[in-house]
């Protein structure tokens, strides 16, 4: 496991600017969960679901609500609290207070291959990376080793690009953003026209527009549009294997989980939360606000805010579930059936009376 | 976005050899759909369906069938025409005209690891490029920065690999292929024999065999075959995120949409179409001709050309869905419950008569 | 296709520690399947469903089971056999004797960027990587070209790491594993907390873990932990695009097939077989020896052995799919339907009597 960093606890209050009852003096070495934190750790109760744990947990410091305060201090009279009205939240910006990892310092690694003269000096540019002629790295921006920045791209400012990132030309990404390694930024749209002779490739003449404190998971894929460009808005949170097609966009604090996966031309609205897997069908809109279940398949717009799902059964025994989804195959046929019997009911019934 | 080349009008409609309406002086500053397109654009009109826009776009020129040539200039009698019988190929063909970027100049770059002497001296090596021995890189091939090219592997003519592709020993490509950034093209098959210390690995012997014209989407899998190759047709376009296990078969002239998943030992039939998503299991047999609509899963083989699908419900509000998918899981008694029903019902009518 | 290595009969024997009937001296060319070895090649009979092809096959030798010998010689004298309880782990076990891939030579490509003072003097660094300061490379291991192993991360004895591979810090790697091309190991988990001010980033303070003998298809993404370690056991072998999230633990011996996906905190455990596009929701159990067929999406904790499925439809005419999913949404409608039928005939029945 990587070893975090260690803080005072005063300090570690005084940073989240919250309030701090026990010992500020107090050495913490770094976080960890009710269950596993040791005296010399912070943990944080932010779900009550876990408050069993809070007792018997051996945490140096807890960040809590501030309605759990007099239970805490009743049960364990000496451990240190930091109350947050928002106790996840707070955790959060904890987290970044440990990180061991440092920014590497600027400059350019004599690895590098520099084809720009548009790198900001105070940006940081790996081992082995590649800047094309006419890419834009911004003001305190870090590029892991390995990665290559197309030609006229440009990254903004504090961004993080990591290792073996692949941006093709006529990208443009804001400002504090974080790519992930493996990713692919401006690949062609899946665009071809077929003829007698095959499929014609039909050139991606758009380019992408990514907006700012956008992070992109690992092995994710955003491609560049065939005449517009594909948009992702601002504050968007995509995990690994994200499947962006061309001129699709991303409205403003969207979050897709894993794997998901939107086809050409969609538009997703803001503030959506796409659980794993979600598959997009080409040329829909989805409004702002909705939440869609894992593995769910949109076929079709969505015009309000809600959650919606679609998708298989449940998980059975193989034997069970082999019965029930061969039936599958019949069910427009049960369901005839179903409404041929209501009737002769209906017409039994009748003739009864 | 990514500024357009420049062309005059009657350029575009000679490089397409298609006739024109208009003044072919006229310059034009790119492609754009009807809808955003300036008078400084060529537009197109491949789809019925935006007829409407026809008449209230700015285009400067349009590329449309000859049916709709009187109707066009009724409208705008100084619209510009390119008339083709095609019109969606003829803008696939002119999106290459317009396609600003400039093929990069022929040789090696100094950083980049040439340990073979089959490079043609047309061919261009990026930047950090790895062109293993005896790898074979052909005339007017680019390989783009990044890239690692294995032992013995062969490129053919004219190919773009793009950024940070690996291809291992033993692969093939043929003319005229676009294989995108992040794809993995010869890693190893999934073989393994169960033994009683563990997994025994089943050391992949056969290659990989891609035919011409083919383009690979971003971050794909190529697996090489176990013993013999695994083998992509001519002219088979794939989308990003295309897995590909060991010794598969994919026919000429296939389009595979993203996220396609084809299981070991699968074959797959000439000019197929695969919508998004879909899933092969191993060891089956596809027709020619066949298409699945999206996230299919196809567990038999298909033996006749024709639309297939499989897969979930339609997308519901999530508490509708909750009910209705429970239900699946009792599916096969409520067909036995339907059939026990019906037969009461037939015993209830001969009662009566 | 790859050329295999060349070697005598009797030497195959010999490594395998196997009987053998017929002339040592014999050259074998490499393995090849029945239908299709040739006099100079050695195949195999694993599955009795393919015995007719015993009798057919040129195969110059065969390694099979011994109650197959006596048909074996009797159909085919001069066939050279190879006897083994578990033909297919011998096969498994051949495939390495005849795999003419060589390890490249200890040492480091002048080209690789070495930060670290902690690479054996046996190991092989290539082309273009880079190895982060304090990150330990063990004996034999071998790093191909283009690879980033970050700050601080371990990888152990006669490992091979694949070009291209993205390895971030905190990340530990036991001895004999294998990693594909394009994998990330230790990319950020997906944390973000909720704010009004959009999400903030948890930063993900655990790194990842992988025991020894452990293969990772090509890429595949594994998550570092938000506070504790994501965890794989020793012996996993997972197929290309599997997705690990953070937090994860998969138990010893568990293989997972292509585009396995798995959700933050889920535990699943030893020696289970995941199919295909397995979708796993996050913070549940799956015990040991679990099975899962293709496409399964697991919503609940599993607590005993045994196969398990979920999803959709078996494939149809798209026509006829459309007309059955579309009663989907009116399953539980139908249900109570039945269920009111039903309670209808018991009144008309017991009216009759």
């Amino acid at each position: 496991m990587a070893v975090q960093k260690s803080l005072r606890l005063a300090e570690v209050a005084g940073l989240l600017n919250l309030p701090l009852h026990g010992d500020g003096d107090k050495w913490l070495q770094g976080l960890a969960a009710l269950d596993s934190a040791g005296p010399q750790q912070l943990s944080f109760l932010a779900n009550v679901k876990y408050r069993s744990q809070l007792n018997s947990s051996a945490a140096g410091a807890v960040i809590l609500h501030p309605s759990m305060v007099d239970d805490a201090l009743a049960a364990k009279p000496d451990r240190a609290l930091i109350v947050a009205d928002d106790p996840y939240l707070a955790y959060a910006r904890a987290s970044a207070l440990f990180d061991p990892v440092e920014k590497p310092r600027a400059g350019v690694h004599p690895s590098a291959v520099l084809e720009s003269d548009n790198v900001h000096p105070s940006a940081s540019i790996g081992a082995n990376c590649v800047i094309e002629v006419g890419a834009e790295v911004g003001e305190g921006s870090v590029i892991a080793a390995g990665t290559v920045i197309g030609r006229d791209s440009r990254i903004g400012k504090h961004c993080l690009i990591h290792a073996n990132v692949s941006i093709y030309h006529g990208v443009s990404i804001g400002d504090h953003c974080v790519v992930h390694s493996g990713v692919v930024i401006g690949g062609d749209g899946f665009g071809f026209a077929p003829s007698s002779v095959g499929w014609v490739k039909i050139h991606q003449l758009g380019g992408v527009r990514i907006g700012s404190r956008v992070e992109i998971g690992a092995n994710s894929c955003i491609d560049r549009g065939a005449l517009n460009d594909t948009v992702i808005g601002d504050g968007v949170i995509m995990d690994d294997f994200t499947m962006i097609a061309h001129n699709v966009e991303v409205g403003d604090g969207t979050a897709m989980a894993a794997c998901s996966q939107v086809a050409g031309s969609a538009v997703i609205g803001k503030n959506c939360t796409l659980a794993g897997n979600i598959g997009v069908v080409g040329h829909i809109h989805i409004a702002d606000g909705v939440h869609l279940t894992a593995r769910s398949l949109v076929t079709k717009s969505i015009d309000k805010a809600g959650s919606y799902s679609s998708g298989g059964s449940p998980l059975m025994e193989s034997n069970r579930w082999r019965k029930n989804t061969a039936r599958l195959a019949k069910l427009d046929e049960l369901y005839r059936r179903v409404q041929a019997m209501e009737k002769q009911l209906r017409t039994l019934h009748e003739d009864e009376n």
